[in-house]
């Protein structure tokens, strides 16, 4: 991604137009060069790349700036769970055509949340495509070296741990496509926005960096399904665990739409687009986790146990039968 | 880009299957977590990201391992005139489908140009796309900090010089499409395939890697067009330039071609896809870049001189005439 004065062409004004404000980083070199420079300052450099198609991750017709968000928010959302502060990211741009009217807003939304998580431009491409819409983004954080927080490392008696509420954004793409919990919650527009909200603009738990540093024995984040990330969690570091499933934390509205018989509990846990953290907190150190999250504004939630094996992780009901979840997340392919 | 045994979603499994091999550096941690760690070793990492799109910057019958091997190598050119030692890359795949016989010949590609240039596979995300394919890469290097060759730097009186033969990879393109240069060459099947080769699988210089780093005022990789690259180089460094216009440098194919009146010069030096390193080498380190460069086993060819001033660089031609060209550089919008 680069801009420059002389020879500017159609690309390279767009990228001057548009992205240079946001590329606030001396690495960036304002966007006029080929590269850009991530000073390491002794730190490990934690690296994560997540991409979002038009018609697959987001809608034709949400809000540009909710979809330059969601972009840049699921990359942060796993700099978090590896216990990252963020350090800034690159953005590959295919568009049909430069169009203004969804620009100008895509570009604005991106400054908005580039300033608001400190993870500045660095730089990008942008490219035409005679398909949909398709927003790239690699994003970097920096740990002290070793400490980044991997998958593996969950030990049987830990706490499973997750933050925030489960099920939600799965529940607003129904609601946009007019599915059965839009006509549940056909009387409550304030649900169904927040919901709706959940599925467009991710909420990474950022602000508990530092907790899940400190504390996490293991940990990821949650964005292909509770049960399915959950399963990947525990194959990583080679154990299992069991889950109340009655434990996991669920909103107002999520609970109404159960209630209402619109859902069940395994679509919440399978849905996908949660970006909240699942975390692994050894028993001795869940009060500090939990006060270190509260300090931080979080809500954790203890939803169940580590156990030794290698079987899949079993849910239990409130009369603690396990649950049988024929899905356990969204996959692509 | 994630792969775990239990809870094994097709996504991955296609990982696992597919990239997990290319996954050699230890930070890739084998592709079982949501993030990679890039050590930096005191270094300055340098971030370079291109995509390329089926329909734009290849065709959809190109063979998968040459579209694997672009999309990887327009990255290594980068970094190549950036003076950066390639460190590792991430891939973000766009499918409509995990087609096994398009996969496995991608993967096969990629594998063999990431031990060939030194590049691992750090992680990535595999997506899927109603649209075309589309292939983003984001490359890392490292140089020792403060180090990193820029765009800006080219001071009057400094060589520019080009690697390689410029303006075969479009050629190549028009060979492909059936136009005039296919006619035109019709009785030289060799020439054909050669430019349609530059075209398909560029050749990135990171051989030049240290002579750049060592030799160069400003430097940057040819990729839309010779013409309109030098113009971006020389707004960089608030200089102008020269350029006989005879002196870019022709493989003998494109020389048949132009002799054959298939294609202009303006066509050549406008063509872009030609990942050739355009730099600006101080007079008095001529001698030693050259030297360097052939002890690397790349040509390299000074095609004119750095000038001050801020108007657009000028071709002369063989009467020493300027030449003017309507079209400087390849642009996406």
């Amino acid at each position: 991604m680069t801009a420059s004065g002389a020879g500017v062409s159609g690309e390279d004004s767009l990228i001057a137009r548009y992205f240079r404000p946001l590329a606030t980083d001396p690495g960036a070199l304002d966007l006029t060069d080929d590269a850009a420079i991530l000073k390491a300052l002794g730190e490990d450099i934690v690296v994560t790349t997540d991409a979002i198609v038009e018609g697959v991750h987001f809608l034709p017709n949400d809000p540009p700036d909710t979809v330059a968000q969601k972009a840049l928010r699921v990359n942060l959302s796993d700099l978090a769970a590896k216990g990252a502060t963020p350090a800034g990211f690159v953005l590959t741009l295919a568009l049909r055509m430069a169009d203004e009217a969804w620009l100008t807003p895509f570009a604005r939304g991106l400054e908005a949340d580039a300033g608001l998580f400190g993870c500045p431009l660095l730089g990008g491409d942008t490219v035409s495509t005679p398909g949909p819409l398709m927003v790239s983004i690699t994003a970097f954080g920096r740990v002290a070296p070793g400490k980044m927080v991997h998958r593996s490392g969950a030990k049987p008696g830990d706490r499973i741990v997750v933050t925030g509420t489960i099920g939600d954004a799965g529940l607003g793409l129904d609601i946009l496509r007019g599915g059965r919990v839009a006509a549940a919650l056909a009387g409550d527009a304030a649900a169904r926005e927040m919901l709706v909200g959940r599925y467009r603009v991710p909420q990474p738990r950022s602000m508990l960096v530092e907790a899940v540093r400190d504390h996490a024995h293991a940990a990821m984040d949650v964005s292909d399904g509770l049960a399915g990330d959950l399963a990947k969690l525990c194959a990583a570091s080679g154990v299992s665990a069991v889950i109340d499933a009655p434990s996991v934390p669920l909103s107002p509205a999520a609970a109404a739409a159960l209630a209402a018989g619109a859902v069940g509990v395994e679509t919440l846990v399978s849905g996908g687009d949660d970006y909240e953290i699942l975390c692994a907190i050894p028993e001795a150190r869940f009060e500090a986790f939990a006060q270190a999250s509260a300090a931080a504004g979080v809500a954790v939630t203890s939803i169940g146990t580590v156990i030794a094996g290698a079987s899949a992780p079993k849910f239990l009901d409130a009369q603690g039968r396990e649950m049988r979840l024929s899905r356990l997340s969204y996959s692509h392919f």
